[in-house]
């Protein structure tokens, strides 16, 4: 009988056949754990009497919720950060480089077929590099940086194809909200979402990393898409048959299938409070908005950017809206800042904030109160995420974004 | 008998000669209402019963205290800002342009010989290009808004000259800090500050307003520069023989007379935390810093950031060391963008904000926290000014500041 992606990433690992249910144990590639989390993993980690890490090369820690510090609290974090890699021999610590999802496949921290952990929900992203990645809690994490190892129960498998060509306005942000809406906030728990068809065959990786990234708010494991050239290139690894190889056999069996016309969709908003919440734009149109942000591990690429500075460009953001954007990484602000796409953008009238979580998890950089309105790229627009309970946050596409900024109302870019 | 500079501004505003101690009502040229104040000058305003400003384009409204906000309460002083000149038929607005002090002469609100208040103490600024600006509260700023008139007493003026050519890393916050030094936070209490001598000759309209920033720290009302073809230039007007003449008479009356030869003066450090307590960079060296914080009104300009780009260009910043950067306006920014200083400053491991007051004054963008050491190029060291009242502020030049990224302590550039 053939297999799905997650069951050959995970029979490869522990050198044996497996099938959705089985619990194995699984040599952990890759882990990451961010700034917030840091001070809770290195006590836990002393508290369960380790005195070295399995592998320190294998750890990640990457200072991104907190950075710039908006609170006096913020730079403990740090320190501990700084005292944890110090005591233990780890290299690998990024300390304003970006958002740890976009540093861990950017910086090649994890590659195809890898099996990755971090201290994040939204750790699923790396699956768009064909990684089996997932959140754990620091207990686990602590647990794992003292053995190497970790339990997985091997999950059931959707397999989602997305065939023919995406309407102009259309993006990959469009599809995984679509795809979350007709899932429901819980309809993928603990399943994995094997993304395929000649849709996705066009998307670049970064597009890809939008909807592994939301994964996890269909309640998903993980969500994977199989390597192809682009893999291999972004990757900077050779593109062997083994690789080509991490897709869905023809008999594979699934839990569910389903399958898009890219024609037939169109841009979408996920309305508040939940990213299940699906509704064209066009039934929204003409909502007023605050403020707009562009950003996130979700949408922050640099194509993300070019797509609102084209739309931006020789435009100016409606006077009484604030756009903030937000870079995903230290390496996109410079491409886009070399490219002049940074440029356009604070041309257009936005705040350009350094690369980090700040405003998507509601710490900083344009917190929002009662009754304002926002249109974000970013994952979640959970009650009070981005200020009070009473900020109405709107999930949508860079394009439709950018197109709302300039209106000062939601529209259809 | 002679006049200083603020007795002739005055003297022509009010269309008689007036002399130290004089109480006098001038006519107002320009206000600035900055973000955190707004909502008080309002209500006071409508309070008073005032139903219309008394010349609406003479009103500028500047969003930079809370820019991008950080708290749940910062966007309701917008809301409030963009009511406010709605209801009273204002135009002069900033939503994300840039730190107040650097848009007022930088946008053209305020030309040479001008009178300007602003609901801020840095308000002194101004005097780079000889206008006498000084800084007023939200009640007294009501009524300006419905008066057009203030009250001032004349001041007395301690005239400073400094003659001479500044070795390479003196920069003019060096001079400016030592006077500071030498005269005491309370040393030119309500008197003018008049600046002379070569060395301000040379001098850019840019440097000459980090001095004129920061005169409030000695209590000055203002401090003055003489126009000249440089500030003629910056502001966009015709050196006049009036403006040429807004200079002291050699027989002027002077409170006092400081003279400083530019070839002894050294880089100095305003040491926590006060901002008289200065200390040549030398005896402080070695001192370890955790973050470094180049911007502000005081030296957020594009010579400050050229000149941090210039000392670390092809290096890092020490791993351990946050450096952030704040450009003072929108258009500063660019400039950075386009001449290749912010790429530079990006590449070396600089944190870029948004243009905005945010870490100056301890609202966002690297808040410090107990034990932690900063040095800053802003005008204010006070206790808890940038995190909790355990931080150390070391007020220094851009020079010395980012010299001191690099070597993750204190030392000369």
């Amino acid at each position: 009988m053939g297999h799905t992606i997650i069951e050959k990433i995970i029979g490869k690992n522990i050198g044996r056949e497996v099938k959705p249910g089985d619990i194995v144990t699984v040599n952990v590639d890759r882990v990451m754990i961010h700034d917030i989390f840091i001070p809770f993993v290195k006590e836990k980690f002393e508290e369960m009497g380790f005195t070295k890490i399995w592998d320190p090369d294998k750890a990640v820690l990457i200072y991104d919720h907190l950075v710039p510090a908006s609170q006096v609290d913020d730079t403990r974090h740090f320190r501990i950060g700084n005292e944890f890699v110090e005591e233990y021999g780890m290299k690998n610590i990024h300390r304003s480089d970006g958002i740890c999802h976009q540093l861990m496949t950017e910086a090649g921290y994890v590659k195809p077929g890898d099996i990755a952990f971090g201290t994040d929900s939204h750790t699923t992203t790396y699956g768009c590099v064909g990684a089996f990645s997932s959140g754990i809690g620091y207990t686990e994490m602590a647990s794992v940086l003292g053995t190497g190892k970790m339990w997985v129960k091997v999950p059931q498998t959707i397999k989602v194809t997305v065939n023919g060509k995406l309407p102009e306005n259309v993006r990959s942000k469009d599809i995984i909200l679509r795809l979350i809406g007709d899932l429901g906030a819980d309809g993928a728990t603990y399943q994995a979402l094997e993304f395929t068809g000649s849709t996705i065959d066009e998307m670049s990786v970064a597009s890809r990393m939008t909807m592994s990234n939301m994964a996890i708010e269909a309640g998903a494991k993980c969500a994977l898409f199989t390597p192809d050239e682009k893999t291999a290139e972004y990757c900077n690894v050779e593109l062997t048959d083994e690789l080509k190889d991490l897709k869905g056999d023809a008999d594979a069996v699934y839990a569910r299938e389903i399958t898009y016309n890219a024609e037939d969709l169109v841009p979408v908003i996920a309305c508040p409070s939940q990213v299940d919440n699906i509704k064209p734009v066009t039934e929204l149109a003409g909502t007023a908005v605050d403020q707009v942000f562009i950003g996130s591990c979700t949408n922050g690429r640099l194509e993300d950017l070019q797509c609102a500075a084209a739309i931006l460009k020789g435009k100016k953001v409606a006077p009484f809206v604030k756009l903030i954007v937000t870079p995903a990484s230290r390496k996109i602000y410079k491409e886009a800042l070399a490219d002049g796409t940074l440029e356009t953008l604070v041309e257009a009238g936005a705040i350009v904030t350094h690369p980090g979580c700040g405003l998507c998890c509601g710490r900083t950089g344009g917190i929002l109160t009662d009754g304002e309105v926002v249109v974000a790229t970013n994952n979640r627009n959970f009650l009070g995420r981005m200020g009070t309970s009473k900020v109405k946050i709107f999930l949508a596409s860079p394009a439709t974004a950018a197109a709302s900024a300039i209106a000062g109302k939601i529209v259809e870019a």
